[in-house]
């Protein structure tokens, strides 16, 4: 454990992170091919620790001048601290007086479908799932109810992107996440599989959620679209059923990552119900 | 309808919405006896023309220079409208661009307990939950799920302040919502009208949300309490039942407003299913 202090802007241990609250520029530096493809962010304290537990490596750990390492019940041998200034931190975050640590962490390696489907029960797919603090409730969600693995779209939010992780309150880490090419591609490899593949929509003429279940005793993959339109018609086409879950008629829709709570529960319920 | 063009950050017509962004002051404002109390804050169009559907009073819209008002289908005939300048919307909102309209209601009476009670037969008690996001979204899945009224506590988020209105999108108009003094006072008053009051926690010692109200025929008070610490134990007292949702071990608790849906899509299904 080494640690460095950190007072000018532009120390080059921090090039990296300066600029970090522009979202847009870092979620494109953190894909695949780009400069920080290799890595993703955890800040807090809690979030840092649930990417440990989980087995992902601390590379370096920003933190504040006065920040009590102590907080952390172990920290790895190899990670590099830097201790920063207020300019600096300001220059990271945007915060003078940053209070929560942040983690440099090194990203792992994906994982695949095939490696998930075997022994699953529950799976979720996203569509165009694409703000981040969205992706992060439903990884929370798909945690607390014990979804086998989220399987994200190509234009989904990647559920390590920084906003994500931290919403998420370090539950990404609990549960796979799959980067998929496209969900009707996924959707036929899952049905050779015997799942059934479950479309949740606002739409007034699909089954409600519970009658859809209740008609289902193998293994489901529930599929989400995005925030603005929901699922697109090609992934409406695809799916074997699609399923509402029941509201008033002046609401057109809940929150995905509501839905998603809530569609889970049912599974979960009608299971256990059996 | 009058139209003022408003170049000037002194100008006196706005002088009141300046700082519109600074939380923490406007809500202090709003608060009963403090200047701003008697107005509330509902901006885009679609959360104006709900307001405005629920009977509310547009007193003041402001819009940028750019703005067509014909995006709205009516307007009052008193409403002043005031087109503003990019600098005026900076000191406003924060924001030189402003795309959506900002409109100032006047604020309704507030609704009494007795009010709702006689022909409920779901309510939902907020016990401190302070955050204006949190409480726009449960006052949108209160919507949703068609609770007959929300009954916030004191140290609950006023659901009418502005952030609470956006994150709703708009939906607190569609639900009745009352301040109570106390919960556990009000827990009595429900009580005495046949109301079974459920507190919603964490605690692996109580029941299962579905065993709970699968017990329960009548109607139903649901309690929620803060996001950090839960329902204080002078509230889990007072309730007649606890329930918690079935989660998994390793995941300490929903989001408030997240718990709030999955209870509620509950209740209806048990009542549906009977």
């Amino acid at each position: 454990m080494t640690e460095h202090a950190i007072r000018k802007v532009d120390n080059k241990r921090v090039t990296d992170f300066i600029g970090l609250n522009d979202h847009k520029l870092r979620q494109k530096r953190e894909r695949p091919g780009e400069d920080m493809a290799g890595f993703f962010i955890g800040e807090g304290v809690t979030v840092i620790e649930r990417a440990m537990q989980a087995g992902h490596a601390l590379l370096i750990l920003i933190i504040n001048e006065q920040f009590d390492l102590s907080r952390f019940g172990n920290l790895p041998a190899d990670v590099e601290i830097l201790r920063c200034g207020r300019e600096v931190l300001e220059a990271i975050s945007g915060r003078p007086d940053l209070k929560d640590p942040i983690g440099s962490f090194r990203r792992p390696v994906e994982t695949s479908l095939s490696s998930v489907i075997d022994n699953s029960k529950t799976l979720l797919l996203t569509e165009s799932v694409q703000n981040p603090t969205n992706m992060g409730m439903i990884m929370r969600n798909a945690a607390a109810f014990g979804v086998d693995a989220v399987c994200v779209d190509s234009s989904s939010c990647d559920p390590l992107y920084r906003r994500a992780v931290r919403v998420s309150m370090g539950q990404v880490f609990a549960v796979p996440h799959v980067r998929v090419n496209t969900i009707p591609e996924t959707l036929e490899i899952l049905e050779e599989k015997k799942f059934q593949t479950v479309a949740l929509t606002p739409d007034k003429a699909a089954d409600e959620l519970q009658i859809v279940l209740q008609r289902e005793t193998g293994p489901i993959a529930l599929i989400v679209g995005s925030e603005g339109s929901g699922l697109s018609q090609e992934i409406l086409d695809a799916a074997q059923q699609h399923a509402r879950i029941p509201m008033m008629d002046n609401v057109d829709s809940l929150n995905v990552a509501t839905a998603v709570a809530v569609a889970l529960y049912s599974v979960n319920n009608c299971r256990r119900s059996r």
